[in-house]
């Protein structure tokens, strides 16, 4: 992994990301693609949005289909069809969200497996083990993740068992082939934060990311964790904001020196027929859609909106065509990728503060609704 | 409508059917679009499968999205997105097959709506209306189409209303603007279907079809239908066979003389992973497929075998994703469509009868299996 800073705009930074499987620009949106696929999108459609890179979730597929499957398909790359970089969850996250039945000490944790109820003990070792096998281009540490509201002793001890796990992680995957990102805790409290980034930053890993955000805090309280904690990374590795977020949320975390975002919200909203557009959210499930002849967003590149009328996705998305999904999923992939070239180009000629101020006006002014 | 004939083979024929959207080489096989999409495909997808013209089924439009979206939306064509020709069905074989609480009299038929529990009212001249309306190229007569195993005295009495209703729809449609089909009835007495023919023929329809087929009959008894009626329509005019069928039924009726074909079994099958492949059916949900890195057929141009194994694509639909209905129809389609082009170009090299023997010796092969 070599990673390129081109260009700052104050705290933000246009880089370029150089992987396995290819160089990605930065700051850069990798959609959710759980089961080695972005939800009803082939991979040429995914690439057709502007995606460079995605994210596969290790636990789901060490369930299902399960690493024997992919192993002897030559790993995720091959499985699924993607020949961009692939970035996958420890699977640390599912755990705690997900699983029954868990029960975690200081080597790992044992839980029951969602799909089938199978016992599945997972470690440091074999979470990097799991990633390694699924030929990930970043892989990231095993931690615990409790939530923000969690008593601070509780946050305390997780932070302990996460650095030892890291250290753990750190080991087994030794040089690659890929690149290790560690994780920072610590809730929103800034003096945990500083710790478990120090902590860390003493392992050494190829990049870090902003953990335990995204579950629920608001704007401003991710907003202050990033402000204190951003300035103690360092300026030549990618910092990863995961799981976050709307699209003010990536305009704000870009602006704060964030360099990669993932986030279930494009695809899961796009499938519930919420989409995003420049000058907000439409709510295509609303009858006020049905005689509207006007694509969801009109200057947007899509399929969604070069082919077809709000009046026809409304209808499809009424009557349950599995088209839909794939239309709807496709607009809100499009317009976050737009939206982080946008940024990038921002970043490149230094005009991210008028870029983001002007995002604010749009999304204000309300969507255009004949 | 222009109808014209450039090959024969026997009684099959290579034909060319100019219509208001285009023309068509025929025999065609025209997917099915019931809500104005052919589920899980974009009208681009469609036409990458080689599909020419589909059917839209009337019914199911008049109820959702209803024809005030589609009439302020320009027609069924704008409305979805879709160029090429559109033939539309008359709603009486969904009034039978779908309607709660049917009363049906000489002037026409009362139900109660599928979807929202509506009454609603089929004429011949508002099934014609409709047609007009949604802007189909080709329309059909509105018929009763009684099982081919009820008496005949309750044939005859279908046959009777069926064609009092074929020439109210006669009238009401007058010129056009596009072309009107007879449907020919009788279940699977010759006699009833020569007279159910005559009775059309004296009003004039642009082309015929064979209704009251593809509903639970064996194979010979509908061959033995083709061969007794076909003989007696008019060269000079297309013949569509409704609701037919599996590839072998497409082959036997290609034969035979029929230029037009309907049928869900390629979408509807391809949703549930049963594969049509020139060496047979592939099941792709059995777990023989789990670490199978052969594509569905390896010659085959569509996406799913370009791009996936049958091992990701058993997984896609083992999760359930919608990506794998929309890979499958589109595989299944595009074997339809290449089976088609394969019998317009035998017939046009007079190797029809080598064709369909061939055709038959691969299917018995089986499927190879890793």
């Amino acid at each position: 992994m070599r990673f390129e800073r081109l260009a700052t705009d104050g705290r933000a930074r246009l880089g370029c990301l150089a992987l396995g499987h290819g160089q990605i620009d930065t700051p850069a949106f990798m959609p959710v693609g759980t089961y080695g696929a972005v939800k009803a999108l082939d991979p040429t459609d995914v690439a057709t949005t502007g995606t460079q890179m995605i994210l596969g979730n290790t636990l789901h597929l060490a369930l299902r289909p399960g690493l024997e499957v992919i192993g002897r398909m030559g790993g995720l790359h091959a499985f699924m069809g993607w020949r961009g970089p692939i970035l996958t969850d420890s699977g640390g996250f599912q755990v705690m969200s997900l699983a029954h039945r868990r029960s975690i000490d200081d080597d790992g944790v044992t839980f029951q497996a969602p799909v089938d109820g199978r016992r599945f003990r997972l470690t440091p070792e074999r979470a990097v083990g799991i990633q390694q096998e699924l030929g990930s281009d970043i892989a990231m540490v095993l931690d615990q993740c409790p939530s923000y509201l969690a008593p601070r002793e509780e946050i305390e001890t997780a932070m302990r068992r996460s650095q030892l796990w890291a250290e753990r992680c750190r080991r087994a995957y030794g040089d690659g082939p890929g690149a290790l990102f560690g994780i920072v805790q610590g809730g929103v409290d800034p003096d945990l934060r500083r710790r478990s980034f120090e902590a860390l930053a003493s392992l050494g890993f190829e990049g870090y990311a902003v953990g335990g955000l995204a579950i629920g805090e608001s704007a401003p309280t991710r907003e202050a964790v990033l402000d204190a904690l951003i300035p103690l990374l360092p300026e030549d590795r990618p910092r990863y904001l995961m799981g976050v977020g709307k699209p003010a949320d990536l305009v704000a975390a870009v602006c704060r020196g964030i360099d990669l975002f993932d986030c279930v919200l494009p695809t899961r909203n796009g499938r519930n027929a919420h989409l995003f557009t420049a000058t907000g959210v439409v709510r295509l499930r609303n009858s006020r859609y049905r005689f509207d002849e006007s694509p969801i967003e009109p200057d947007c590149p899509c399929p969604a909106c070069r082919h077809h009328s709000r009046a026809y996705l409304h209808h499809l998305d009424r009557i349950g065509d599995p088209l839909s999904l794939r239309l709807l999923t496709l607009h809100n992939l499009t317009y976050y990728q737009r939206l982080l070239a946008r940024l990038r180009e921002a970043i490149r000629t230094r005009c991210l503060g008028e870029c983001a101020a002007d995002f604010e006006r749009q999304q204000r002014s309300g969507p255009a609704v004949r």
